[in-house]
């Protein structure tokens, strides 16, 4: 009989915390055995989320590395910007594994992170320490490291859309434009304006323009693949629904290539990995495609009269943009097959 | 290594049949071998769903019997009313096993079906062989049975919350009311002015007030249950969201029972039942606290003011209302746990 | 020309408040010269309500009593449970004409006034001075009046569907169950779990179930029509989207009646009441299609088999659940036509 | 008094339809006396849009000229691509004026219409006839013609965002990119999988990447404001809701303008235009707050890392993007005030 691995989860009470309870309830090789809050520590889970009733009744356990230790060997981070850094260095200490799902240790750059978080940054050794895992690109670099960055969703539908052409030099990076939208669970549980039913029923909103704090996590994998510093467009929108993320992308093509040469392109650079999926010519992914499951759906339209391409990428915002590629990452630091426990079939309709 | 039963899925575009595709991926000792469809046999399912891009990518089979035996042990029919009244002789002289998700088979009398469903009914003989799986009433008349008619939707969550009171006369069977609502999946894919956006979204509607099939259904269980006939009000209304049954239920208590004492009454009743879950008192369950599982949940409150009881009841109309209580159907007629394949946490928010 | 009569509005930047704007703007006797807010006071509404750039720019006003009446006549009063029953007596004896849409003064008795809604009550006097203005129901009592106490929503929808019936005793009113069904701007502005818009899309939730503060009003005037005390089971749920109300109500049938015969009493009794529409046997109303407008539409289905009849009533929560009855009852108090103002068409699709 | 002008709806039956009937009711000086549809002449209204109930109770007309102008002075057609073409011969030789919601006659080119239509063009002689009524652009030339052409909603939106910038050329015309966003009437009202709620609920996709057939239209008037051919990049996208369109638009900025500076030329620009409003610097329109309303807001940021402004541009679909700019048409033909009948506060929330 297989021993599971422990895991622990700090900020369960989040939409990622209980996405990851949802998604590791069926994962072959790892278990929960801990979940975590320090707002909710000592009441049970299933008072504020009634649905987990008779999935898991046990109580909150506060944030005690020690206690956490005992308990699991690795711990899932799925707390607001901040807090990571804060927790990391003691958690390590701990003889843990990690896999922080804020943003806290995206950038290598504390200036940056300062910048763009307007909050103080993690420690630098910390920062260095951490490998980001963007799985179907840096994948590789994740095997068996103590301490993985997991991708903010944003970045995640968008790199996936964009590094192959990028590294290939298909498209003219100085010309990408990034017109990202998002469901509204991307925003969390905390209640506000912004969060309100009836402001955003029946709407749809620009936000941030030019200011979100995953600007610099797209331009940084991006100056990655282009091998020069990249600066783009990114704006962002607020759909009226819970999940989903498409970025629709534009750029000017290089060297005429066609719909159909970006679909093969993009089929061998993502070839054996199960959870991008390259759709046909005339053909692009809608967010529903990929609900409730792992997958990055890919699109493309290449303009004869102008010149562009336009690139649609589709991901769930609280499955591979958070929980899924959390454990996709878990995954391969184990040295699994990356799709374990992550098959799940898009809920449709 | 274990050999999975296979199975086939007639109706496979429809909501009904994605959705058994869906849950049946990771069923541990199923395995769908043909994806049925008279309608779009020869296409791949992927050109209607591109949702199972990847996932499955052949060609959708036709309707013959004997090809069907050829490639499946069972099948599922997930087709519009009248077509599995047609097709059941032959798929039982095949050889194969059955479980209809349709109403065709749920009605004992031709008359009544016939009513109620202003169609022909099937013949009297089929109607008497299918054993009507209403799975935490009924399961154990499934076991080893070839052909079950699985419960509706409507009358799944109505009779789950209601059966147990009137079995023990807590509550005056004449005086029960049922105001159900439901997401618009339940009405299928086709396209109609009653399944469009534009009229369904920001709106609210009550339907079929008195008219609706499934009453008879209901009727018939509830009489069973409190031995005697029994006639109802039972009105039908669409909330604008795509998944989701509500019933809420009124009714006159009989010997001053309390909340609690029904809360105690039904846990017992559901005992060792896994997919019914029996809130505590003052707290009421909500559709989505559901969506995507197999659960049904139920809470309730009595009026001292009024000597009523209210019982809310809840199921994902797709799932435990058609999908998910059929593979449950699937489990017990191959005395195999009832929960197999089916423990899917639900997807929340 | 005329002079139009100066409202002013005290609550402007709930959703109360801000319907009333949008009403009043374009009223034909009544415009507004003061929005009033005590916590936004000296900011410009459109900060907080940009849709009403270049509509209303001017600062928000303070809470007192003596400005107020240098620059109105006639004040509505838009503010959460509590803050009414403090302001009445000074803006009374400030002169002005007073609407009060909060609840503080719909019951007659303080005590029960606390029993619902857990708050000290107003003093008997004002309690007792106040006319309860269900508009076509008591809307010749409003005439002339200085102070109106506006009906709740859920109220309104239900005893514009019951009172006919129970007036004329055709139905039996202790068998009378009201389960009600309302958009999620009835809530109110404040942002909570409960107002969160990844909690409550493709969500349906029951709530408050037999503790509703909108009970003893129901009971008040059901009891008032009925000639003897009337005590009711009434359900809430909350429905994924912003506007509307529909409230489904149940009642044992005395004498007979079918759905034509209810048709025909509604029609004779609303005879001359624009607001209130009675639909053709078989057709019940929706709540899109009374959306943005001051109607109430009504539909009834008697079973013959269970003797009972359903009535479906429908309203905008915000309008004629709130500003436009309120606007109703200006018309009504200076003696204007009721529909002054208020002919706006549903807003469909 | 004053006499109203008689104004007939071809095609009332449709989203752009009702929305004329639902706006006019309020005209001043315009009154509907005829309702027009071709598939339910003979036919109450009221029987596919119950909103209309004691509003608008007469039979539907057919489409006869002669019959036409004998109850009307003006006509509006909102009928589907190609049956405008048709009509407008019959309805001018008539001596009808006529206000065209649909695209056969914004195109001059029959060649243009005919490779993005699909569809035989109308004759080269009507479309020179009839004038492109984009009102804040053009309005001066449709004074007194008797027949004018109404710009698509897509156009409508994204011209108003963009033409001020490209006149004055502070944004270079070959680098604008056009991402659009439309809620689900822009569809219509007809029932296809592409309209169906369960497919589009919690759903976000995009669709007819570089083909729609407003592409022309927008280059047509880019071009003329350009002074030289302009080529764009166009994409629609679906959102689910039902009202509401956003075009996020980019460009290179030329000369260092400041997002101020984008400002003041706007609101310069649309000096005297009531219904375009320009919001303040870190403000962008959201499609709520113009709903049910005639107007456009529009919002700017300029990014100086990327040298790029970002234009956002709003309006609710089915009035300023069909019945309500028609109607604006109205009294820019007919000499009276543009904002006349028109000034609907939008409905929030």
């Amino acid at each position: 009989m297989t021993t599971k691995v422990k895991v622990a989860i700090i900020g369960s009470t989040g939409y990622g915390g209980v996405e990851l309870i949802r998604l590791l309830a069926s994962h072959p090789l790892a278990e929960v055995t801990s979940v975590i809050s320090s707002s909710s520590a000592g009441t049970p889970i299933t008072e504020g989320y009634p649905h987990l009733t008779s999935i898991r009744e046990e109580l909150l356990d506060d944030v005690e590395p020690a206690a956490i230790k005992a308990k699991a060997d690795v711990v899932f981070l799925a707390t607001p910007a901040g807090v990571a850094a804060k927790l990391v260095p003691q958690l390590l200490e701990a003889g843990l594994k990690i896999i922080d799902l804020s943003g806290d240790f995206r950038l290598k750059s504390p200036a940056l992170y300062e910048q763009w978080y307007k909050k103080p940054a993690a420690g630098e050794e910390y920062l260095q320490k951490a490998v980001f895992g963007l799985a179907e690109i840096y994948g590789d670099r994740v095997t068996d490291v103590p301490f993985v960055s997991n991708p903010g969703c944003y970045p995640t539908a968008t790199l996936l859309g964009l590094v192959p052409a990028v590294k290939e030099g298909w498209i003219d990076p100085a010309t990408i434009i990034i017109d990202a939208k998002s469901g509204v669970s991307g925003a969390g549980r905390g209640a506000s304006l912004g969060t309100h039913y009836s402001e955003l029923n029946e709407n749809f909103k620009a936000y941030k323009l030019n200011q979100h704090q995953h600007i610099p996590e797209i331009e940084m994998v991006l100056s990655d693949a282009a091998g020069q510093p990249v600066v783009t467009t990114f704006s962002t929108h607020l759909v009226p629904m819970t999940r989903g993320i498409m970025s629709t992308m534009y750029a000017n093509v290089v060297g005429g290539r066609t719909t159909q040469d970006f679909i093969d392109l993009y089929r061998s650079y993502y070839e054996g990995r199960r959870f991008v999926r390259i759709r046909p010519e005339g053909q692009w992914p809608t967010t529903k495609e990929v609900w409730g499951s792992n997958y990055c759906d890919i699109g493309f339209a290449v303009d004869a009269r102008t010149g562009r391409v336009t690139i649609v990428s589709v991901i769930d915002n609280l499955v591979k943009g958070a929980a899924g590629q959390a454990i996709q990452n878990l995954n391969l630091m184990m040295g699994w097959d990356e799709t374990l426990g992550l098959q799940f079939v898009p809920a449709y309709p």
